[in-house]
């Protein structure tokens, strides 16, 4: 007899999953660039407004149970927020403030996924959907975004997929990732806007994971699911993490801003599991509602972390061009590459192994794509200065020459 | 078709499930006494030595993710308090901090509980206990914590009811809870012993829940399970909540100290579900190591506070002895009392009802009885100061007269 459950294979995280290599290196003296973890905390200090405010609220003792689905200042300052960067007229009653994103997927998923049921995501995808989906006793059915598209989405195939998958499964949601993890695509609105008509026409639930919508740059523009999927049910996941580069408060939301019975349900649904856990962080909620009203001291930030992102983004973008053995999108948002490996010509058997040969001699970890669902690929975080990001691409262009 | 799934129907918190009568109560200008949250720091503010040590994590830049089983600072604060006070010697690995109890409960749950598995639990329970269980898609088998033994476990009927179990159902854990919330009660050693000696027969993980164990008064003595339970895979959990006023930061812990194979690889899948939400806050485990490690700070604020909750707690404990309607045994730890309350004289149909009540026509919250499993009982948090106490209580008193 089993000791463990079943499900709890599915409690992984591929980001991490070097970790202790690269803990042991260290403790034999080596430096080890990291390029696997999207945390910009590491390198831009997160804003001191935001920890002015973080620092206030303890001393002045907020420091007890918040409300369960987050502190009314925070669901205020959402609010005010979309009201502000989308035309959005949210209620109370739509945004439920999480332990961060991956808390929201938890709750989403737990909410709406009976054994078997399909969850249909895109690869590359982010590597914690699919435990979420897995833990919850789902099961995700993916379609790709095309990279010959430039990472875009072929709105023709993912309408025969779907009238073919519903035939044989329940579908209970469409996710897409915007700006896209591992990716950088920014979707069009028009592509946007055929989804969100194929989800309706279906009868899906579309999640949009939109946790990089401010981290937009090469001249792209990015657009909001919210902004064009009303009537049909949806999910907006966002947080602190990225935008107010305050990954460590673990401050997430979940807005579903529909008034349907779906919508209706889904969100009194994802407040019912807020309760089940009492309370996030509370301080660090007035935290990030002053992150969001200060809108003059945000927008200094962001704008700043922005352009640096852009150059060290298009920086290792034109360093890996000198790679023949790499062929890279280039990203539009958030801070991640995503090329892929000439495997083969490299002589090696996965990407997995690719990536730890590359840690265990030139001390720099990155993730692999199969983790993404993307196999052939590999991630690189391009938050780092340019000095440290090229010394990692020199090193990866130097390991691939040497290897191949 | 159903949108949500069967098993989020278990996403619920009796403890919270009037709050939405009580804001609407005060809404219409009626000022509410709250004595349903277990709340400390509502009533004394989280020291100022913790607070300051949040602070300067925060002033430090301690703001990005969190390793994700925990900062080491707090690990090792971990191992040196359970050292300290229980002579435990912990490593690193058996140490895994989590979002609060609720998130260990959470990965026990995920990590040991198949379809139809048993968690073996003792009523009255903690109320989130069996939500955890149920949305793993276990089945909690409960016995009673015996009212007549002051709400001790009679260790002879456990045994005969884990021998006809077993024939029928996997039991993948036991939990006890000491000191007890909802009654208060502090468990023996002997009777503590016995139920050890009684898992490692039966080969059923014991699971504790000590998150009160520095909150213990009127003599009793607490024994932490973790001191007997060498060789016998068993979970402490615990946290920063209670012992360190520090509710609103969310920091608890799994504690597995076996060696054992089950142990092991129940450690190693605890860590795997951290990784999966990647972090918890991260300025608050400084803080939490801080609170931790600073013993003489530590010694005061405890001390003051647990003096103040033995007179709080024995103050209610007397005025609701007025009251001839309930019948209360006297707690020793933790912050709740429990009574049983004579539905019948009183003419009320169930606990629901009388807290319903007693909330719209007195506007005290407390909780109902069958929430943690022992329908006709009360749940009294009794943490405010004397005077709110005995306003609520005389009103209870009233109430009662009046009803019957």
């Amino acid at each position: 007899m089993a000791y463990l459950s079943k499900l709890s294979r599915y409690a992984t995280n591929p980001i991490e999953e070097d970790d202790a290599i690269a803990e042991r290196l260290e403790h034999r003296g080596k430096g080890i660039i990291r390029l696997n973890k999207g945390d910009p905390a590491v390198y831009f200090p997160t804003p001191d407004y935001i920890k002015r405010a973080y620092v206030r609220a303890i001393m002045q003792g907020k420091t007890g149970y918040a409300r369960p689905g987050g502190a009314r200042e925070l669901v205020d300052a959402v609010i005010a927020r979309y009201r502000r960067m989308y035309g959005l007229g949210l209620d109370g009653d739509d945004v439920v403030v999480t332990q961060g994103v991956s808390e929201a997927l938890y709750m989403l998923n737990s909410a709406l996924l009976d054994p078997g049921d399909r969850a249909i995501l895109f690869k590359p995808y982010y590597t914690q959907y699919v435990p979420y989906v897995g833990l919850a006793g789902g099961r995700e059915y993916l379609l790709d975004y095309k990279e010959s598209l430039g990472w875009g989405i072929d709105v023709d195939e993912l309408d025969r997929r779907v009238r073919k998958l519903k035939h044989k499964a329940r579908i209970k949601y469409l996710m897409v990732t915007n700006p896209n993890n591992p990716t950088g695509t920014v979707l069009g609105r028009s592509t946007l806007k055929s989804v969100v008509e194929l989800a309706n026409e279906h009868g899906i639930t579309l999640v949009s994971d939109e946790i990089y919508d401010e981290i937009v740059y090469n001249g792209a523009k990015f657009t909001s699911v919210a902004t064009l999927a009303k009537g049909v049910p949806h999910v907006i996941l966002n947080g602190a993490s990225k935008d107010f580069d305050a990954t460590g408060f673990r401050i997430g939301f979940a807005i579903v801003p529909g008034d349907d019975a779906k919508s209706a349900s889904l969100k009194r649904k994802i407040a019912d599991f807020a309760s089940v856990r009492v309370s996030a962080n509370a301080p660090a909620q007035y935290a990030v509602a002053e992150g969001m009203n200060n809108r003059k001291e945000h927008a200094k930030a962001i704008r700043s972390m922005v352009r640096e992102i852009e150059e060290r983004v298009n920086f290792a973008v034109k360093l890996l061009g000198e790679n023949q053995y790499l062929e890279t999108v280039r990203p539009q948002g958030a801070f991640y590459i995503f090329p892929k490996v000439d495997l083969k010509a490299l002589k090696f058997k996965s990407d997995k192994e690719f990536v730890d040969a590359f840690l265990k001699s030139e001390y720099v970890q990155l993730t692999r794509g199969s983790g993404f669902g993307s196999p052939g690929h590999i991630r690189i975080v391009s938050l780092p200065p340019k000095g440290e990001l090229e010394a990692a691409i020199t090193r990866l262009n130097e390991f691939c020459n040497k290897e191949a």
